[in-house]
């Protein structure tokens, strides 16, 4: 089958075997994967990513291997593994958390060389964590289910629940608009936006932002226009942003880091314990969370349709990588490996 | 009265004019006011801490006036200005949050050189923020009442409510003692304390630790053995302990950072995020938590005694601050300007 391989900064499109599902492990046909921001650092940041896994005690991978990337995916069935228990049909779309199962131990889809993710025609998922997607709900809404989750943890873990806050949502890629749109079914009144691109602060007001401004032209604590704690995303994933979050916000704010910022970052304990700010750092989903984000969209509580901005095939890949450094060009690009598509 | 005035490092004895209480405020005789971490902190870093507050748009203090710090008192009534209900008797003994409420705005009592704090034989309270001290409660206790309350708000704004977690308190001065007690007074069963000081340690376990480690010999983390998340307290105002706490901590941990790390600090985000960890910096506590903190001394709920190690009158001020740079020394040490004592 074919398959886009990560190696270099740069992919090749590859022949590669058709993966062989193992004990509870289905065999899946890629309809649609999204491109992740994450997939964009793995692709910017592998080496040092590797790095700092090995200086936390993790074994480090051989990434001249290359990798498979892909977690945002809508897949169909087409073969299952043995021992699986053949709930679902042949050919039912499906999407999942994207791990697979092995010996009990999550094992990451499409974020490391060991098992391939959905920038190819195929790949695998674990029988026991598939989610079958309501007919209806179009491919685009199903790819877009993994980031939509990443939204509902973030806010979930945020204070919300507890304070009825305003908030802002500092950076306006996939994941600051997906808060946005979560933040909007969660029924929040004020929501600012900041980002420097006028097409994504444009995507912002279209999600749900009340506002969205120029943070050189206007700190978006100032468009608020409310004293008090605030609830901030920093989806910049820009480093530098945080302690400049934490030198702006309002005393007692929460500041949610959404974003991957590389490298270490400095800051004034001194400031956030005068303000005595709240810290949370976020980065997955619990199961619950996932399940909650297709329930949203095939309900059609989330507005996921302004998120997706293109689509290319295996081939067009590179180019979308590039296009989506210009914040002015693309919000989301799905890939059909079975397409030929180009931007 | 005497009052010993803080200027360029140095304390001198001086006569000041016995302060004149406005309206709704009430003239005290200081009967015993702590040597608070904030006070040694002043002490060295007066010139910082005042460059750190115009940078962040507050007006400048002329530090050459002098500073008269204090803000851990028990003090007694002896006049009361105008416009006061004289609720309070004449002698009674007092406590408070440390602020005057001047033009309905708080004004920090014994941190600037506007208005004097209790190391002097008199100082001004608010009358509408003063607490009586219950008989029977010793001045000791009653001086501590200001740590505790810290402290009762450290643990409040913690995860504790929301989740039963093991937890580890790093550095045992006064305010991680302080911690420990509040800690084991909600009932929390498992506390690890960390210091380099022998002399800490002991104390922590006779606060409620169930355990005190040496860092250099053993992470408190280890010392936990207990998987999942801890909460933990970081109590050392000593920079680069946050960031080696979020390498350190379990995924899920809450790190409260009590202490007060002067200049910038830096950490790597993407560890904190792939851990999901949340920080919840502190710095004073509700006027409620400040009375609660009085009624568990008054109910003998919190075991106040091991913290208080020496007393001093004004002139031994000088020694007391030198003395509390060794942690092998003391704990907590309480003035009283009424008396000549020395270490």
């Amino acid at each position: 089958m074919r398959a886009a391989v990560m190696r270099r900064q740069a992919f090749a499109i590859e022949d590669r075997p058709m993966p062989v599902p193992g004990p509870g492990e289905v065999l899946l046909k890629t309809r649609l994967c999204g491109i992740c921001g994450s997939d964009l650092h793995q692709f910017r940041h592998a080496e040092e990513i590797d790095q700092l896994a090995r200086s936390l005690g993790a074994p480090g991978q051989d990434l001249s291997k290359g990798m498979v990337l892909g977690h945002e995916y809508v897949g169909e069935v087409v073969a299952f593994g043995p021992g699986c228990t053949e709930t679902l049909k042949m050919g039912d779309r499906v999407v999942s958390v994207p791990f697979l199962l092995r010996e009990g131990a999550p094992v990451p889809i499409g974020a490391n060389v060991e098992v391939d993710g959905a920038y190819a025609e195929h790949f695998l998922g674990t029988e026991a964590l598939l989610l079958k997607v309501p007919d209806g709900v179009p491919d685009e809404a199903a790819a877009l289910v993994e980031p939509l989750g990443i939204a509902v943890h973030a806010v979930a873990k945020s204070m919300l629940g507890a304070a009825d806050l305003p908030c802002v949502v500092l950076g306006c890629g996939p994941i600051g608009l997906a808060i946005i749109a979560v933040l909007k079914m969660r029924g929040v009144a004020r929501i600012v936006a900041s980002d420097f691109s006028q097409r994504r602060r444009e995507l912002a007001e279209t999600m749900g932002a009340g506002r969205a401004v120029h943070p050189a032209e206007q700190s978006p604590f100032a468009a608020l226009e409310a004293a008090g704690p605030a609830l901030v995303f920093d989806c910049t994933g820009v480093r530098g942003v945080l302690s400049q979050t934490i030198n702006a916000a309002p005393h007692g704010s929460q500041i949610v880091v959404a974003g991957i910022p590389q490298g270490e970052d400095s800051f004034s304990p001194m400031i956030a314990i005068a303000k005595e700010l709240n810290l949370q750092f976020v980065l997955y989903y619990t199961p619950e969370e996932f399940a909650e984000a297709l329930g949203a969209v095939a309900e059609g509580k989330l507005d996921w349709r302004p998120l997706v901005t293109g689509r290319v095939g295996l081939e067009g890949i590179a180019e979308a990588f590039a296009a989506l450094g210009d914040p002015e060009g693309h919000a989301k690009i799905v890939i059909d490996p079975w397409s030929d598509a180009r931007l």
